[in-house]
């Protein structure tokens, strides 16, 4: 912790006084009491990002799926399981707060579940003896980064996308259709569970490449390109 | 390490010469490059009863699904991602063995997937404009525990269950389908994760109550338990 702080002290304050709201790793939806359908997100790249806001002089709050990391520094955590609560934790923040208290950036890293499955069993499901297997039904969960940039006075939203195909093409694409100034483009199994990654960033101007580096210096570079975004 | 072993020489050596094959953790099913079913199986019971197997002098192999864990001092890991993974690794084990260097003692810890995904996609599944969800054709993974049981000079065969309703009853039928001496019953959402458990040890006699304690623990308990039933 104290190399941490001597770390953060001798980073650019380049978001002094901004509050940030972060989301980050896999959500778990549940199938029954035991088992649920996750990714493979490791949560390392949104921890990542969290500490290098904080660096940066953020107050930043991160709101994490089911990961097995340590809380970075002077970072406030909440944890959550599915992508419903990690939905209603990040309203919650946006909505709850004063005009003097609003968060000021909303980078959403975590790789949330798309789909949940809408007949969990409250019991764990039995192996039938006729090998025949259990019919989940899915529903759409809702689309948390789309859901904050409509709001009437979004903060500023980054998105992250994690493609194993056409990258450029469905980043742009992404970026669009949710309507946010910066998305993020990674190639999503090239970079889960690995503490280095090659980032691609879009926005209204074009894309933007940042090339293979580890998650730590990356993050650093995010941050610098957000907050140069920002005008700060 | 240092400790691990001091600790581990002052366990008595219930299993000297004893060669142990286990496996931990949960497995992970894909159902994209990304994606996948899991469970909330840490891993710590089966980590745990590996150590302990080392502890009381066993030669120690664990088949382990992915999981956080460190692997026990002593213990020799190989990881998989899959129920059909593990088992290939496990059979190979198994069957690759001379006479003289054969598994005394199968412990099958894991929580294996029940159900693969028969149609696990290539490419990432993209969400649909029209909100329509995947659908998923699931297959039925091979059985571990069954499969080593059948062969023709199994180990002495070790099997858990974790069950959320009925324990007693699901436990001991459990046992008597997959025809293993030896079946450990837990209630699986009251021990995933946590560090300690509850355990109910089924055999052709009955069944006999571990309570609470420490995994660590109840881990040794369970290793006496294996060894008084070899007559070691």
């Amino acid at each position: 912790q104290l190399l941490a702080e001597v770390i953060a002290a001798f980073q650019p304050k380049l978001l002094k006084g901004k509050r940030v709201l972060l989301t980050a790793g896999p959500t778990f939806e549940p199938i029954d009491p035991v088992r649920g359908i996750t990714n493979l997100s490791s949560g390392k790249m949104g921890y990542a990002v969290a500490r290098a806001a904080y660096e940066a002089g953020a107050e930043v709050t991160l709101v994490s799926g089911p990961t097995a990391l340590a809380t970075p520094y002077g970072v406030r955590r909440i944890s959550v399981q599915t992508a419903q609560q990690m939905h209603d934790i990040v309203m919650a923040q946006l909505t709850a707060q004063s005009a003097s208290s609003a968060t000021d950036i909303f980078v959403a890293v975590a790789a949330v579940a798309d789909w949940r499955v809408a007949n969990a069993s409250t019991q764990k499901l039995k192996k039938n003896a006729d090998g025949s297997a259990p019919e989940l039904v899915f529903e759409q969960n809702p689309d948390i980064l789309a859901t904050v940039a409509a709001l009437p006075k979004p903060p500023y939203c980054v998105g992250f996308a994690a493609e194993s195909e056409k990258l450029l093409q469905y980043g742009e694409a992404k970026r669009a259709r949710k309507n946010v100034p910066l998305l993020v483009g990674n190639i999503g199994h090239d970079t889960f569970g690995k503490d280095d990654n090659q980032l691609v960033l879009f926005d209204a101007n074009g894309h933007t490449d940042l090339p293979r580096a580890g998650k730590q210096q990356l993050a650093r570079q995010l941050i610098a390109a957000i907050a140069a975004r920002l005008g700060a």
